[in-house]
Order: C-alpha cells, then structure tokens, then sequence
C-alpha cells in the first residue's frame, strides 16, 4: 500500500515538505485551515497598506495542482492522536497517516495577558494585517473629526511594543506613512505630529542580530521619525494606551510584536515541549520514540536555528528527504541548518543585514532586502504586481492598498 | 461667509460633484461611510477573485487631496434634517450645509424577502464582494471534502438569480472559474461538472439592451457553460438552495443580482419616492421646494437615464455647476443626458455593446468593453496593476485573487 504523508500547516515548513516530496511514492495530504500559502515576510506591507493581500499570498491548491501524489485539503486541525496514527479535524473526521509532518507554526504570545489581544493585534496571519491596516488608517479618520486636542493625540499616537525584526518593520514604515504618505490629505492636523513609538523590553532592537548592527538600526529608526524606547517593560495594555510601569502613553493604536509561542498543536504530540511549546526534535527531525512524526519550522526547536522563514524551507525540504529514506528502509539523516545571513527591513532606503562576516546598514542593506524578497517571491506569480506597486510607492510615497473594510471599522 | 457645500456618498456621482467643485469659492466637505471611492463597474472581478480590492479602490482623501476647498470625513449619516439644513451623523453630530448633494446610491432590494439576503448576497460593496468570493472558493472547498454525491452536487451548483448587468457578470465569470481556472487542482471532483444557471424572471436577459442583444447574450453565456432560465420566478431561497415554484434547486451558492432600491437616505428629504425609492428631481436635479438641495446619481429618478456610472459622473458634474451657479446668483440649468452606450461583459471574449446605432457582440463588444474599463480606469493609479492582472488571467485562465479570510469562511 502506498504509504500516506499527511502535513499539517502549509507555511514555508509545511510546502517544502510538500514539494519535496513530489515524486514519491506516497499519497501527500496538506492539511491547512487557510487556503492560501502566505509569503509572512511581506506581512507588514499588507498592514501598512503596501500591498493587497491577494499580492503575498497564492492558493495552496493551485501551487500543488501538478503534484499529482499531493491532495490539498481546507481544515482545522483539532489534535493529533500519535497512537492511532490519525490527525481529528473539527468536523470529527480522523485522517490516518503512515508518516506526519506537524508544521503548524507559531501564534501570538502575550506571556499571560490574554487580554491585551483586544487592544494590541499581532501580526500573524492576513487576518491580522488587514486588522493593523484599519485600525492605523481609521486612527488618522478619527483624528481628522475629534476636536479635542489631547485626545486627537491619542489617536495620532501609535505604540509598537517589541523590538524584533517585525516591531522594527511596523515602526518603521508607520514612521513613513505618518511624515511622507499622508501629508496633505487632512484638514485639521498635520499628519506629521503623529507618533510612532517602538517600546523594547531588553536594552537593544533586533536581538539576533549583533549589537553594531542593532544600535544602527535604532539609529536609523529614529532617522525616520521613531521615537524607541529600550528596557521598558509593558505592564498594562487597554484601549486608551499602554502603560511602562508608572509611565503610561496614551494611545489608540497599539501594535503587538513583542513574541510569538508554538501552535497548541506541539502539545497534542505528547512529547516535552521548551517554554514557548516549541517541540525539542531529534537530529532528523523526528519527534523523540516517534520516527513517523516530523516537526519543522518555528514549531521545532534545534539549538542555533532562528525562526525564519529560510530555516522552515530547509527543515520541511529535509523532512520531506527522510521521509522518502524511512519508506525506502534506508537511515534518516540529520539536518544541518544552511546560514545564509539574516536581514531586517526598517523603512525607505533603511535596513539592516547579518550575512555572514559581512554586515551592512542603510542603502546597502535596504537594497539587499529587496533584491532578495524579489528573488524570492519569484514562486509567486506576484512578483511583477509586487515589483511595480513597489516602484510606485518609492516614487511616489503613495501606499496603494489604502482601504478599509466597513465592518473592520465596527 | 463662504457657503458649505456638503456631499453625502462618494461613488461616482458624489466624486464628479466635488471635483467639479475644485476652485469654487464654496466649502466642500464630502461624507462618506468608507474611506474610499469605488470602481464599481468591476467590482464583479474582486467578488471572482481576479482582482484584489485594493485596485479598484482609492481612498476618497488622497483623490481630493489636491482640492484645498474640500474636507473628507469618515462618518455614517444617519438622516438629513432639511429644515434646519442639517446632516445627522451617527454619532449625534450634526453639519450644517447651505447646499446638499445627495449621491446615496443603492442597496439591495430583496423586494420584501430580506431573510433571502443571509443565503443570497448582493453585490454592492467591497465586503459583499469579499463575502461572495469567499462563499465561491469555499463551495469548490467542501466539495472536496464532501464524501455524498447529492451533497458533493449542491456544492457545486451555483445559482445566480437576477439577468441584468451583474447577474450576466457573475455567472459568465463563475462557469470561467469553473471550467478553465480550477480544472485539475482537485482530486475528488472534476470542477468542469459544477453547474452555473442565471435564473431570470422576465423573459430575456438584459432587459435594457434590445433584444436582439439579449439573444446574443444568452447564446454567449449557454456557450460558456450557463444554464439560462428564462421566466422563473424565485419562490424561496435558504441555505441548502433555491425553489422556483414547484422546482428546486439544491444549490450552497445563490447569489442575488435581482435589483436595487435607493439608499433609506432618499426617504428623509421628505419628498415624494417612486416604488425604488428614488427621488423625481426638477430637471435641474434639485428636490422639488428645496433649491439648496440636489439628489444625483442612482438615488434620483429622471426619465430616460439609466443607473450607470456615466450617468452618474454626468449627473455629479450638473449638481456642481449648478451650485456655482446659485451661489452666483444665476439661473440653474436643467440636466441634459449624454448617452454614450452600454457595455456588458459576460465572460472571455464575450460581451454586448450598444453604442447607439451600433451593436456589438462577441469579442469586438468584449474589447471595446476592456478598452473602455482600462481608459475609465486611468484616473486610478491601478490602471497598470490591473493591466497586468487582466493579461495573465487572459493567457493563463488564472485569478490571482484566490483568497479566503479565515473570519469569512465561519
């Protein structure tokens, strides 16, 4: 019989299993409760009003509709019972499997303040971005009709808490949008006494990265227009303003970039989970005891590999490569994770990037992201759209994707 | 002191109205329950996931940007108080205007059976085309799951009620979808077997065209795989279909394009309505007794001129110099329509076209239909975006906008 593979969550983890395993001798199940593939690393641009949704993400079907062995399925996954060797959707139907790719991803992590989700968004899904984009559009709306000046200032006050490299894209670009997108468009305040702050807990941005590169991209930051505030830790989200101990900023608009934790479907695996349920793998990438069942991308824990999205491409491709091992009765091999650098995108002409020995801030480095998320969004026939929206809003200043949906403004 | 001008919606009648109030010594401030101005002529594509909201939209500030008279607010109006000159927001606020235009528009008009709307979505907003798009991609979803022939059947069938314009539109567009975007991404069902029927009540499709038109229009869409069902009147319609009389339809997809009444804005002017709900304006669009205020677009009712956008423009630009004119102190003139034609779009290559004398169908009528949109669509920046989208959907029969919101598939 042939042996089924059944993948759960079809990120960039979750696809080049997918994708690597075509060809196979198996009966392929991706298993999403999306029906789009979603490029995350242009996230920020679908919420900062950059990009139309449908431009960073391509139907999950329509990717694997020539992989003859693959069948795409629309589903939520409700646990994985590793006994019976079957994944439960929320309908009740079981789905066996002979071998099990969980790359389920991660999800916002408010460390127990559960609460704060309301008033602060994270930017996970298209979901969310489309959310982040009404609330910081409808905040220059509510502006423009409020009288009163302090609270007008309220809603012309945007805290982005969380320092990493989607605080820093946030920040950034509202920075941009706030000085040289809207100027000129408002009757009754100058869009450019907006504030945009980016509170950090720990004493620098950008962690990961090495700390020349972190207090230029602080640098940078406050170039555009950032106010950032390090060592400050939040203690206190609501819907008029975030509070830093006995400080407290009021705000309208607050932005949630400060951690993400494992998909709760880490736990239903039965095995000992690290403190953001991320699942400890074995060399190749099993679960411990359970040679059937392979845990990549952010979901996965391996000492030494960041939770980027060049880190789950390799994982799933090497997933996919053990998988076809184990059903050939051949040794699974370990994965050995390929550093090919790190960047991070901080606004117009302004990034920074870790490759390797070699480091850059600035132009360099902007023009290096861009030229890399081109190459890379190369898989989606998007990149033209991309290219040209892009090409416009340098020139221009202008953000194309300026539209709010009526029941986002409820 | 100078006069206020206020103008409520900002489709393309409200939009032709402020900018042809650029330079008038007037204070504009133009009202609008969204923050952008909408193409509507190819809101079918979004609701068919060829093209991303965002290109055909533009947010109404940045298209006023330029004109320094005009003021734009993000607001609901609640109701017009005619006697005091008065616009009542939503929020209790009250703007005071010395001349009105009133450019509403329409809503879906489900002529007494409103509990048809939660299975039968209308095509009027950006929301209803997001909607409607999420109910076509998910039908194709559960079929793919749905294990039942009968159930798998009524997933498949999509029933479109309504053979004017965007009826015409959507099925065309729909059996396309059906038959040469989907076809080989689906292991469980062959798309091509979904069945799309137009279910009209009178007896041709597009009633405004001759009838020669009609014919043709019927011949193209049964050629692109639409059952055409002339003189069936729709009984009843709820979750698991439609019935037509005795006749039933099991269908999990019903969309209704079966006609529009006037925003409920028209009924506070305290004047007389036809059964639409629209207002019979003096021939210089004013209300009847009420100089100061002017009714444009699909909201008014004049004898001869269609609900079309060209209408609707022509309508707005009257409103604004007839405006100038009473703050002038001269005489208004009446409204003369200038009838360029109709186009209706049915699907690839597939059109009619009435350009007085001269009809067309097939793909001239298709063509000068795409010549025309492009060329309408030139005041937006998306012209180029949309260019691109529409000539890779040509040759690959592909729709980029292929994406479910996780919020609409609930």
């Amino acid at each position: 019989m042939t042996p089924r593979v059944v993948i759960l969550g079809c990120g960039f983890g979750g696809l080049w299993a997918a994708q690597g395993l075509r060809g196979a001798r198996a009966e392929v199940t991706v298993i999403d409760r999306t029906n789009h593939h979603l490029f995350t690393p242009l996230l920020y641009q679908v919420a900062t009003a950059g990009l139309a949704a449908p431009a960073i993400a391509g139907p999950i079907r329509h990717i694997l509709a020539k992989q003859q062995n693959a069948t795409v399925l629309l589903a939520e996954v409700q646990q994985i019972d590793v006994q019976k060797k079957q994944v439960c959707l929320e309908d009740g139907a079981r789905i066996g499997y002979d071998y099990l790719v969980v790359a389920a991803g991660t999800v916002n992590n408010y460390f127990g303040n559960d609460a704060w989700a309301r008033f602060a968004p994270g930017l996970k899904t298209l979901e969310d971005a489309l959310d982040i984009r009404a609330r910081i559009l409808l905040a220059f709306e509510h502006a423009e009709r409020e009288t009163d000046a302090a609270r007008r200032a309220a809603w012309l006050t945007f805290v982005v808490i969380g320092g990493g490299a989607t605080g820093v894209e946030l920040a950034g670009t509202l920075a941009e949008i706030a000085r040289r997108t809207l100027p000129g468009e408002f009757r009754h305040f100058d869009p450019r006494n907006a504030r945009v702050i980016l509170v950090e807990a720990g004493e620098r941005v950008l962690p990961p990265y090495t700390p020349d590169l972190s207090e230029k991209a602080r640098r940078q930051l406050e170039r555009l227009g950032v106010a950032v505030f390090l060592q400050k830790k939040v203690t206190g989200v609501d819907a008029e303003g975030v509070s830093l101990g006995a400080e407290r900023i009021a705000a309208r608009t607050v932005l949630w970039a400060a951690g993400v934790k494992s998909s709760p479907l880490g736990a239903s695996l039965g095995v000992a989970l690290d403190r953001a349920g991320r699942v400890r793998v074995e060399p190749d990438l099993s679960v411990p005891g359970r040679p059937e069942v392979f845990v990549v991308g952010d979901l996965a824990l391996i000492e030494g590999v960041p939770g980027i999205a060049p880190a789950a491409k390799q994982m799933g491709r090497q997933a996919a490569k053990n998988i076809m091992k184990s059903i050939a009765g051949k040794e699974t091999l370990p994965f050995r994770y390929r550093d090919y650098g790190q960047l991070a995108t901080i606004g117009r002409n302004a990034a920074v990037a870790m490759l390797g020995k070699l480091h850059l801030s600035g132009y360099p480095a902007w023009l290096t992201w861009l030229l890399a998320h081109i190459y890379f969004l190369i898989n989606f026939r998007n990149r033209l759209v991309v290219m040209i929206d892009w090409a416009w809003a340098y020139w221009t200043f202008q953000r194309h994707a300026r539209i709010v949906l009526r029941e986002r403004s409820k």
